[in-house]
């Protein structure tokens, strides 16, 4: 049976697929990424899609209402080809571009700087690159090509006993490119602390070294190009993370992955293209050649590591979360399929747990929190919190399940910082009215994660909601905004016609509960830890606060709805996307790598779900800011 | 179009070929292996075989007589299918099954006897097996699977700093593996110098873990299976090398491997095919499986490790003989295609030079010349005599080209070492009756190396030839077996009647030429070594022959035609197969292994063909014995 062509509008693209082909992956295919909470289950209703023209085949509506499948909505992972179809991809089921968190300083600045730190270790990048100029061989000096060529990079490295290595592939190719460049060539090593392999050999010239830092987060992937030899930062791109289309968090994927090894293999090589489309954009870009990338590490949570490397992630989710493995063996970028030199080695930063990964050890390296007296709070606020708390004696971690609240999931108009996005909220207590910031200056389609922490502050400030996050429907300013549906009671953030969906968005009671839960989820993780070490609030010194959500968020909020602890807001940082530039540090510096992995191993974990610390922690901080107001003094 | 059927006979075998496959790879594909001594250019005319039915395109007919060409015979190299053919391959033209060479000491002993030199290297294999019991992880015991086991490797190991790596694929099944075997495992690892690695992990169990011991020699290969943990040799197998198909000497295999990369990828499969087919045989009779199989060392000639890797041999053929390595990197087993653990190390001996291999290091290591104040003389006799010489202050080594008559190229009715071939000749001096004897009891077909030997030495003793090789016409005994013809002098061994061809089979005096031609490169070899380093005869302990040729050879008549030093029998030693010999021994002591190495890097390399003292020396010496008869004081 011959393809169908797929008409995707607005952008009218076409595309071809087979019988069968879900309208989601046909969407994928024409580079449209839809939304797809749940993993194409057909539950969570974000794939929404208009039929044009076409008579696919639909096993499931979900939630949709009749009026919408009259009016041609479909579920895009519910609705599979059967023929030419034309189909309208609307903005609100959209993973739209937005500015990827490349890990520039937001607010705030981290007191020891990236520059500051890249001194203090020592530039020593995991690759290098030697021209060499070698004496042509004779009858009477006659050692062989590699034998010629490691005297001499041993002259000229000073290895001393570290050994160097060729593979096999390299090899290969020796004898031709010396002679073909006349005993002149320029040699790609790895430099890593067991010793040097050669990955390339080519005709001399004086390019630099390039390497790729690489942080692969469940939503978002981003890469530098630097250059190894004075440590620059050349070029720097980042996307949505391919493997939404299996689910938008760790477990969705999780369970799509385990289902059989096909699986497996497709969710590894939809992160592998990712990057490869990453790369692939730079390398035009620069004009450079693959077998300029030299090196890379890569810094990504438990789940991410082990599914970029294909190994098997069903022991994650299963309790008792034991991850396969927490150091990871350095691999030649051949065996993953990544656009670098073949042999080139990547580094995947070590993982701590299950739920504390790759790229919290590497944002904690940014931080330089194992390196001074003072005790520091590090959190990585997204689905999961991720907490560290330590200094240079004793490293303690925890990962509490703070929903998908913060990065859109479970919340009516809930979506990602993307334009469209409420991120400010300001509510008139007397009339109620509203005022909105909405990324990229558009009508408002939903609302984000640090909007939404903004939202509930106001509600509470303007008594909109109670400190249980009960609607107060008898508010003293009546207003149409506050209002009861049949299920739910809700406050209207924009009307229909000023929005751009067809809907007026609002934050339900249900909404706020949830993120009551998330807020809550967070904050008793940070007690939890503080208890466990028997530290005080007033004994942690900086509050460093990474990644893409927290990079957003606004301080007196969070402390308001009790998100983050009630202290001085000098004592907070935010340090954007920690974990690419953690991947930079190791890059650039082998002291760094080497610290990386000891960090590693000197975290302990501490598991949530163990003994009823936690819980008990929880269930007091479902209130706003918190049960005991003692420990939020400056809340009113 | 369709494959044609092609019968061999006497055989019955049919196989299938496409059109203008040449009847030499149609008759290989038969597993039936023709002697090719030119590679398939047409011009050795030693694969004749005689076409009982069908009509070939025939490209050439080389050497053969009208009579022959009217009687059907034909070429296989020059002759290709384009219908079905029925095709005999007489004996003659056949690579036969016979004895391949083990390693068994056939005559005298070596002092230092295998068992000694282990016990003297110490038993530490290149890789162990471990029965591993874990605790099962709870959820506040929650380290990965992969620290869980390596925490108790380092502990039952005892490894201090030395570092267990483990690879991806390894690592794929652990979770997996781990829970089935309810934490009862058994794990293989690698254990090298530079570390352990882990290979491979299955449900506990009490097998012992098994390595291969591997010569590929030029023309056989034989493979050694080893008990790692008792050191025992538990089964053997010969076979010749598939690459023979591509010409008999290493020249004609490097010509045809680098006329382009599919020639050199061929060539690299038929030895890789040549010992699974070993391997499977192994693997068989021993109920094994290739997972058993944990490690293997490998020694063969520098081409030959070359073309087993894929490393094109080019510059090891054109001055001045430049190999691509000398110290070969480990290789896992995947990369290689060898039926063992996929990422079992594959370990190849290093070797010194283009003309010096790592069979002769390994020969090396197995005299232990390098060990002791005695001088020792080590001679591996076959296409090209390598000799070593040396004690434990210096060593050096040379190669020098006997040509192929050794092996049976190049002499009128020579042959390899195989039923059939003629190996001691008695000749009457007064009646010049001849007596032979002929390896397997049946009618003589030809003469192989030591037979030639002999017939020269018993020629000479006769009066047949003088001292220059020339035959005496006028020799007293008139006889029909001393005869000339138009081309030739010749002298009947054996009459066709009661030989195994249908011709009389003769030494003629180009063959005994060209033998002398042959002994006289490997004396002018041995007296340019000693004269390099102003040894003389009388200072050299132990002469030790190794090789398949050098094997079977008579001393006596040996040094009658001046082929080896006149000095006391009881100097000589036999060791047979050393090659295979010294990839056990390392395969069974790590420091074996390492002693193999730095061998490698000790043995200076002679090359003959600068300055003439080589040239002075051959030509002194193509002469019976020699021309300076000082030198040979027991020949009269």
């Amino acid at each position: 049976m011959p393809p169908f062509q797929i008409k995707f509008m607005p952008e009218s693209r076409i595309i071809e697929v087979d019988q069968g082909t879900s309208l989601l992956i046909a969407a994928a295919k024409a580079e449209i990424y839809i939304k797809s909470g749940c993993g194409g289950k057909g539950t969570c209703g974000a794939c929404k899609v208009v039929v044009l023209s076409g008579d696919p085949l639909v096993t499931g509506t979900g939630n949709l209402t009749p009026e919408q499948i009259s009016s041609g909505v479909r579920l895009a992972c519910q609705t599979a080809v059967q023929g030419d179809m034309t189909v309208e991809v609307p903005p609100e089921s959209r993973l739209q571009e937005h500015q990827v968190l490349m890990g520039d300083v937001q607010k705030g600045l981290l007191q020891v700087s990236d520059h500051d730190l890249l001194e203090k270790f020592g530039h020593h990048p995991l690759a290098t690159k030697l021209r060499i100029s070698l004496s042509a061989p004779t009858l009477t000096e006659n050692t062989s090509d590699w034998s010629r060529l490691k005297m001499e990079l041993r002259r000229v490295l000073e290895t001393g006993e570290k050994s160097i290595e060729i593979p096999l592939s390299v090899l290969n190719h020796l004898p031709q490119v010396l002679r073909q460049a006349n005993w002149d060539v320029s040699v790609t090593l790895t430099d890593i602390e067991s010793g040097l392999t050669v990955t390339h050999v080519e005709p001399g010239n004086d390019h630099p070294p390039y390497g790729l830092a690489i942080d692969i987060g469940t939503t978002t992937v981003v890469v530098y190009l630097l250059n190894l030899l004075t440590g620059e930062i050349i070029d720097q791109q980042g996307t949505y993370n391919k493997q939404a289309k299996f689910g938008d968090d760790v477990i969705t994927r999780i369970v799509y992955a385990v289902e059989n090894e096909d699986h497996l293999q497709e969710i590894r090589l939809a992160i592998v293209d990712t990057i490869n489309e990453l790369i692939d954009k730079i390398l035009e870009r620069r004009s450079l050649s693959l077998t300029d990338f030299s090196s890379a590490v890569v810094a990504g949570n438990t789940t991410m590591t082990q599914l970029f490397l294909g190994v098997n992630p069903r022991y994650i989710r299963l309790e008792p979360y034991i991850p396969t493995m927490n150091n990871v063996p350095s691999i030649p970028a051949r065996d993953i399929g990544l656009h670098m030199l073949p042999e080139a080695l990547v580094h995947c930063y070590p993982s701590v747990a299950s739920y504390v990964g790759g790229d919290i050890v590497s944002g904690t390296l940014v931080t330089d929190l194992a390196n001074g007296e003072d005790i520091i709070l590090f959190i990585d606020i997204g689905t999961n919190g991720e907490i560290v708390l330590g200094n240079q004696d004793w490293l303690v971690s925890c990962a509490c399940s703070a929903g998908p609240s913060f990065e859109g999931g479970g919340i009516t108009f809930g979506m990602r910082a993307m334009p469209g996005a409420i991120e400010r909220v300001i509510i008139d207590p007397d009339t109620l009215d509203v005022s909105l910031k909405v990324i990229g200056k558009v009508p408002a389609v939903g609302i984000c994660g640090s909007g939404l922490v903004d939202c509930l502050s106001k509600l509470l400030g303007a008594g909109i909601i109670d400190r249980a996050g009960n609607y107060q429907m008898g508010h003293h300013s009546a207003s149409e905004r506050l209002r009861g549906t049949e299920d739910d009671k809700e406050f209207v953030l924009a009307w229909a016609h000023q929005a751009g969906g067809d809907k007026d968005v609002v934050v339900t009671e249900n909404d706020v509960k949830n993120t009551i839960r998330a807020k809550g989820a967070v904050y008793a993780g940070i007690r939890t830890l503080l208890n466990m070490v028997a530290v005080d609030m007033d004994m942690i010194s900086r509050i460093i606060i990474a990644g893409g959500f927290g990079n957003y968020l606004n301080v007196q909020d969070s402390v308001q709805i009790g998100l983050l602890p009630d202290v001085e807001e000098e004592r907070y940082e935010f340090i954007g996307n920690a974990s690419v530039k953690g991947a930079r540090l190791a890059l650039l510096s082998q002291n760094a790598w080497r610290e990386a992995k000891e960090l590693g191993q000197k975290m302990t974990y501490v598991e949530l779900s163990v003994g009823p610390t936690f819980m008990d922690e929880y269930v007091s901080a479902l209130f706003l800011p918190h049960t005991d107001f003692s420990l939020f003094p400056s809340c009113t």
